[in-house]
Parts: C-alpha cells; sequence; structure tokens
C-alpha cells in the first residue's frame, strides 16, 4: 500500500477520484495527506471528508524555494511515495522536482505536447482541433512537459463550449489518474529518457468502466 | 464530381487512396491531374497506371513564386476545384496558398498541434507519447497550422518503431483524405477562424470499415 500526497489548490474532483478508487480498494495506495497553497480548495473539505491530513502552505511573501521545503518535509512527515500534482496551479521549484523526480506525476488536460498551460480545454476549442484528451506525466523542470505515462483522447463535439469539453475530459481523468498511480504502486512504471515503458500485467479496463469513444492507452 | 489536383514527390500511397476512392465511386471526385517536383515519384507511375494526367515541375534555380505560378497554371488548365498536398514536400509559395485557400488541404501523419514538420511520426515517438493521430487540413501560410478537417487518433505500441508507426497511420490517413476531399465535394465545409464546421450527413463509417481501436472525429 503505497502513500501518495497529493497537491491541489481547487475544487479536488482529480483528488476524490484517487479517494475513491482507494477507498473502493481498486488501486494499492491511500492518501496519506493533501496539502493546498489556497485555505478556500475545496479540495481541502474532501480531505476532512475523508479524514485525510491536511496542510495549507500558503504562498505570500515567501520564496518558493522555502515553500517547496517546507512541503517536503510535510510529504516526509507522512511518508509519502509517490506526488501526484491535481490541478496544483503554482509552479514548483527545480529543486522540489529533482528531489521527487521519478515519484511527482501531473495530470494535464490535453493530449500534450498540445496545449500545455493552464487552459488546455480552452486551447484546444480555439485552435479547432477535434480531438483532445488528456494525459499523466512524471514531472520534470519543464512545464507539462515530462515522461509521459498515459493518454486518452476525447472528441471533441460541434456544441461543446468549455465547460461540456472539461467535463467530459474531466470523466476521463478520473480514470487516468488512478489508474496511472496503480501502476506505479505495482512497479510497472519504468522511466527511459523520455519514455515511460510499462510492463504487462492487468488493464485497465479490469478496474474502470471504460468509456465509449475514448480512445485509452496504456502503451503496453 | 469535383476535380482534384494532387501534388506529389514520393511513393503516393496517399494519391492511391484518393484515386482508389474515386474509382470505387466512394467520393464525388476524379483526380485531374498529379503534379511533382520530383521526376523520380513513384506517385507518377501511379498517374501513369490509372491514366491520369501528370506533369513534373522541376525546382531547381527557379524562384519559388514562379514555380507555384506554373502550379497554379496547371491546375487551371485542368479545371481543378481542390487542391490536395499528399507527401508534397516543397513550402509553397504565399501567393500560392493566399490564391487556393479553403480550396487547399494537407495531410500531416500526426496529430496537429503536436509534431508538425517532416517527420511526424519519428518525433511522435521520441517524445514518447501514447497517443498519436493524422490530420488533415486547409493549409494557411504556416507549415501545418490552417484549419483542422478531420483527425484520427492512433495508439503507439510498446515495440512500435518508426516504420510499424508509419504504416498504421497511413491505414488511416489512406481513410481520412478521402473523407476529407467527399466532405469537401459535398459542401459541408466551412471554415470560421481557425474552426471548421461540417454539416451533418452520412458518415465515415458508411464509405470505409472503420479500423477498430482508432478513435475517429468528424467533429458533428
Amino acid at each position: 500500500m503505497i502513500h501518495v500526497g497529493v497537491l491541489a489548490s481547487g475544487n479536488g474532483t482529480d483528488l476524490q477520484s484517487i479517494i475513491d478508487a482507494s477507498e473502493r480498494k481498486m488501486i494499492d495506495a491511500k492518501v496519506a495527506v493533501v496539502i493546498s497553497d489556497n485555505p478556500q480548495a475545496y479540495a481541502l473539505e474532501r480531505a476532512k471528508k475523508h479524514l485525510i491530513p491536511f496542510e495549507i502552505v500558503e504562498q505570500k511573501e515567501k520564496k518558493r524555494e522555502d515553500i517547496d521545503t517546507e512541503i517536503t518535509r510535510i510529504l516526509k512527515n507522512h511518508n509519502v511515495d509517490l506526488v501526484v500534482g491535481a490541478g496544483y496551479m503554482r509552479i514548483l521549484s527545480k529543486g522540489f522536482v529533482k528531489e521527487w523526480y521519478g515519484r511527482l506525476i501531473n495530470i494535464h488536460p490535453a493530449l500534450l505536447p498540445s496545449f500545455k498551460g493552464t487552459n488546455g480545454q480552452h486551447d484546444a476549442l480555439l485552435y479547432g482541433v477535434k480531438i483532445t484528451g488528456c494525459t499523466t506525466h512524471f514531472m520534470d523542470e519543464e512545464m507539462d512537459h515530462g515522461p509521459i505515462i498515459l493518454q486518452a483522447a476525447v472528441k471533441i463535439l460541434p456544441d461543446d463550449d468549455q465547460e461540456s469539453l472539461a467535463k467530459r475530459i474531466l470523466q476521463v481523468e478520473h480514470q487516468i489518474l488512478p489508474r496511472s498511480i496503480q501502476l506505479f504502486a505495482q512497479h510497472r512504471l519504468t522511466i527511459k529518457g523520455r519514455c515511460v515503458q510499462i510492463k504487462p500485467g492487468d488493464s485497465w479496463a479490469d478496474m474502470y468502466k471504460l468509456i465509449p469513444e475514448v480512445l485509452y492507452a496504456e502503451g503496453y
């Protein structure tokens, strides 16, 4: 059973997907601590509700390095094996990313390398792509750039606006994020340069009712 | 029945997919002329074999504008309604793109805007994505950039090399390219800024035996 530390700034639906998968024993992982920069984050309410320890690390007038040292201290106090950025809206320091490299993953609402940044769904709509999706990846020093774990492709529909598209992508995020954590917990992920090799084993079709009209790719 | 002019530099399998769809009456279009910069292009052999007029426009020591004026002259001689870049390895002049805008489409072996350029499959493998694909789009002045018509997403498999991946993507290209031509022939494509709206009608599932494990998106 691995210990997961979750960094979140907002509503925390990605966090909820991990909590749910954990409580339903679909993943060999539990959320050991939730850390937020935002005292108002609804993610913290979710932690409370599920009796998960949480900490607020406020950011104002502090150096990024000092904030991240504090975060690392909290994560280590909770024996965290894997750190998950789940809608964490702060840039992490190089030192933090280096310290946790290979044990620090992120989820992004687009098919990377397309539409990096804070508004992946909106940018995809503006660009006029017909297919977008979501990506989990190990974080490196560059934003939305590190080795890709899983991707899933989602169609854009003619009447989509940012809200409807974001909602459909979130539905898939809530499958690929716990699934990525499970692959990590099962020691099935190997980083080779920019590529993540996945050892064959059970598939996420065994875990989830996969959504039709979505292309899932585990790459094995 | 629209007249299609095809620009090709190489093997011409995309050209062949158009010829086949036309001969099988799957599209309301026929290839009126094939133009190549390369006298050795196998695409020219395909044209000969199917009794399609072809022209070689050699490029050395000529200005790009003069070459493209010559190409436009040939296209007009053959009453071309739609120009298709199918593996044409030359950059088209701004004047040419402007003259044919909205009647000039291209196919690219990646999910644009990811992996623009001449080696989309290779670049996707190097980057370590789990999902890539292909895109048809109206050409504009920027390379691999104009409004997207159709996309299809293809998984990358663990043992893929550039050849095996290119082969699987090509299989899908040979569906989305004739399909895009048919949507054009049926007057179902409307460019709105960067987005291509597609009027509902028959679907490509009616035309093609769609490949399982590929996510097709017509955006309607």
